[in-house]
């Protein structure tokens, strides 16, 4: 379990490029991962030329670590391939619905971490991008996504040119419930944030944003309702324009 | 990456308990998973007890290893423990929309991977249940979640008492795609399935069915468009109902 627990987001990437004999071994133990039913409904994109990853590098707000480091994955739930099978097959595929998407995600989702643990366990770095469903449009335009395939994550990789603290966590007790779920009194809340709140690090940011809460940082910062709505909208626009919403 | 090499979806158990201080450092090694901005927007409910295990029996199908494995694990998203923060501490959350819920599931599915992999480099077996989103609506009042929580995946975990043979998996080439998307050809397709055709246990699939092709298993027997509907409306409905849709 070392790899689990020394993991670190890395987001300062060596020249260095990762072999392509290493590259298939962690991508042949990331695809070993569960998938429902064995269909693998999923697809990973290997982008390593500049060209592409400039393309790309908007999509992600411009974190230069997608140019930086030498292999940019994005995890796609994938139907069309499925599909495509079918289609050959005399049979009639019906997943052009929400779940079909939904279980598609699940799949490329438990494929990234089998992935991110592998390139771990040999020493390279990762780091996942949340931006890959805030543009899933223009990525489904950068990356020539047919229907039946939608964006789920982006996960870059390299040899590691930073290494940082470990990050802190809740404490367990915090996201586990035992048999049922066992809703946050008052008292529960203060106690489960009190360690985060405390860290230096919480107050550096707050001095830097001027804000009186850790919390507010969050959401009039980072994650902003009129930021979250808009790229639900987005999301959601490329969930069915992929093809993927019609539930009737 | 010998763990995830030997990864085999475990489906019976000995009734042997997993040890709590085994099963702590289990979950300790999942949350140290990548999570959005660092805010475990996620929850796990370790059920244990006969009592509650046999409520959620009908929720996976009556499928028995919901019962004979010593724990079952289901991984939500989570924003009620965001947002109860939030509201201790005069920020303004405005996660009750559908990226939030997107994001939550993500962070779900990553510490889900991460607890089955320290899981199985122990010695325990894990199978996932893909009949969660399925049955969400049922999920929910059975281990009583709140809004701001949506059920995603479910493990069940124990010592195996069974050793399978490994799932064959399609070769790699046909999953990933270099720079952007390559879309496939009928002749990449059928190259693609063809080892997956010619397995005996697909033969034996074929005959006990009484199906022609393997996909009409898929299309016609376990993965229906009608069940897909089905558990399209049940999906979409637990996820407004517990807050996720206001996208306006």
């Amino acid at each position: 379990m070392k790899a689990l627990h020394s993991h670190r987001s890395i987001r300062r990437y060596k020249s260095t490029p990762i072999d392509e004999s290493l590259l298939n071994e962690i991508l042949q133990a990331g695809i070993r991962a569960s998938t429902t039913g064995n269909m693998q409904v999923y697809s990973i994109i290997v982008t390593k030329s500049q060209e592409v990853k400039q393309q790309l590098l908007p999509c992600h707000f411009n974190q230069q670590m997608v140019v930086e480091a030498p292999v940019v994955l994005t995890f796609c739930a994938d139907f069309n391939r499925f599909n495509k099978w079918c289609g050959q097959r005399k049979a009639e595929p019906g997943y052009d619905n929400f779940i079909s998407f939904f279980t598609g995600a699940i799949d490329a989702l438990l494929v990234a971490q089998n992935v991110c643990i592998a390139a771990e366990e040999n020493g390279l770095g990762i780091c996942y991008l949340g931006t890959t469903t805030y543009t899933a449009d223009r990525i489904v335009e950068v990356l020539k996504l047919p229907k039946g395939v939608v964006p789920i994550t982006t996960v870059v990789m390299g040899y590691p040119d930073e290494s940082p603290e470990l990050t802190d966590r809740l404490p367990l007790a915090g996201v586990v419930h035992h048999e049922v779920y066992q809703d946050y009194s008052e008292g529960d809340i203060d106690q489960i944030y009190m360690n985060k709140e405390s860290l230096q690090l919480t107050k550096k940011l707050l001095e830097e944003n001027g804000k009186e809460t850790l919390a507010q940082i969050f959401t009039d910062i980072r994650y902003t309702r009129a930021d979250n709505l808009l790229f639900s909208k987005v999301f959601l626009k490329t969930i069915e324009q992929q093809g993927f919403m019609n539930n009737k």
